[in-house]
């Protein structure tokens, strides 16, 4: 494994310097780097706050900003956060209305959050959370009980960050990230593994010729191992698990996110928008909204996930406000 | 080597249709997919186009949009498009103003750009070329007589295409983006090498432990192959490269862009930034603009380089202008 560092122990403080160094118009750390948050905070909107495992990047430091995040707090590589870096962030950013924690559901982060939420709610505070568990591969998974949190949590994220400029209460917010979860699914495919700096060796091993089916966004298996075929026909499976699974409305309008993982080229994105779009028309989706990038990495991962969302007017609307973050700005 | 393709033969062609959906609301494609243009022409400008073999996304066709490019010509992978895609690009979208063609030094390149100008030019339109050439590492390369145009290339056309938006003049233009050129330099290393699709293996080989010290974006060789050193050490063999060469005043400000070439982690590119400032910092350079991601790329290759572009008030200022393409967006 090669890496660009000095140190296993001093790479995510080394990292998260250079990423508040150079998006200081937007961010800034927490004491002892215990959080992301934005700069400028808007008294008596609700706080968001989200956060997990590192390797993600740019999830979830890269969405803290106008329109999306208030904090993201970063856990070292693929290992949750603490919750006294969540109720660091809950007390940095909670200008009064509450905060809202935007959770993937894994065992740790879902633990970690809850403790979390419980302090912060002894100290008066108002918390709700959302768990986002889009990823439709495998029922249940190595780090979760039910579906994993994936690439879906960013779009919950976007449209949250909307809704809450927007004035939205706690409770609103909270049954709102619900129901974008609910509308929400994921599926992804690896060519090659991620190697995790710590651990110097790659997360799973995989032959020359094969690729893995429904996997996590750590690496963890998925569905089955298969020979790489064509990426329409890659794009048909992954798509026919997702809209099995989702039952949309005949001529539903939907948003498309083709995530990389953190290895495959934009080229090769693109031409999977291009063969998801086709199959979405097929099926009678129309794809009114795109989003294309490696966005919900795993470290250097090859292969991509699909997300599909049901969009609705309130909810495209929500999807074009403005948003000025690290990652995604419009 | 895995991709995420149909067939090698109609790779770009898909990826280009997935682009140019995915984009709608900023870009179009030219006629056979000769060009990527704006959807939306502004008349009186000049027309800014730039192009080169594909295998670099988001660069050229990313960078697309209000504030930046009116046209890219793709080329298949690593190989420069042809004078025909070039002069239909300029009938497109030079609305009487003239065009100003942006080139990376690659022998290619810079001849089917010269013929394409010289075909235009005898249909009457005016057309001014900026060859770019920033990258220090190695006097002449495989493919380029001279420097090769690198990442700073999006510099370039950042800064022009802020100052076409503000109506300068096609000789202005011609000479801003010369005067830019002269004030960037880049420096690449690469950890493991990029596989072009049709070739189907890899452009170089590397040892478990070994880098390229000056790599360029198509896996050509640099200036020595080496150990695999600290972050620290890279950073200060790029920028003492960059730094001798470009022989900046005391004091000055400049934009420090840190570029992923595909395949490397955005965790280690923000280690990188934060590697970079410090240094830079020491040797009495203020970074007052960032800019990080991968953006000019080698398909999958891993590895990165650092640019960095003195700025004065007035370059200042058109990098922070307006820009709304696919990549860049602000």
């Amino acid at each position: 494994m090669k890496r660009l560092m000095n140190a296993v122990e001093t790479m995510l403080d080394e990292s998260l310097d250079g990423f508040a160094a150079a998006h200081a118009d937007i961010v800034e750390l927490g004491a002892e780097r215990k959080f992301v948050r934005r700069r400028t905070l808007t008294p008596g909107k609700v706080a968001l706050i989200s956060g997990g495992g590192s390797g993600h990047e740019p999830l979830h430091a890269g969405f803290v900003g106008l329109g999306m995040l208030d904090a993201a707090c970063p856990g070292q590589v693929f290992t949750s956060p603490t919750p006294d870096q969540m109720v660091a962030a809950i007390e940095a950013v909670d200008t009064g209305a509450g905060a809202l924690l935007i959770v993937k559901n894994y065992e740790g982060d879902v633990m970690n959050f809850e403790m979390a939420g419980e302090l912060a709610a002894a100290g008066d505070r108002r918390v709700e959370s959302v768990v986002t568990n889009d990823d439709v591969a495998v029922p249940n998974s190595t780090w979760s009980t039910g579906r994993r949190g994936v690439a879906g949590t960013l779009v919950v994220e976007k449209i949250l960050g909307a809704a809450a400029e927007q004035s939205m209460g706690l409770e609103d917010l909270r049954d709102l990230g619900r129901q974008v979860n609910a509308r929400t699914r994921s599926f992804g495919i690896a060519l090659a593994p991620c190697t995790v700096p710590a651990a110097g060796k790659p997360t799973f091993e995989l032959g020359p010729n094969e690729m893995e089916i429904g996997v996590g966004i750590h690496g963890e298996p998925g569905r089955r191992r298969s020979k790489l075929s064509s990426a329409d026909a890659i794009a048909e499976e992954m798509l026919s698990a997702i809209l099995s699974d989702l039952a949309a409305p005949a001529s539903s309008e939907c948003l498309l996110l083709v995530n990389g993982f953190g290895g495959t080229p934009l080229m090769e994105l693109y031409l999977m928008v291009n063969a998801a779009r086709r199959i979405l028309a097929g099926r009678g989706l129309a794809v009114t909204r795109y989003l294309t990038g490696s966005l919900v990495t795993s470290l250097d991962m090859a292969g991509c996930s699909l997300t599909v969302t049901l969009l609705d007017v309130r909810l495209t609307r929500l999807w074009d406000a403005p948003v000025r973050t690290a990652a995604l700005s419009w």
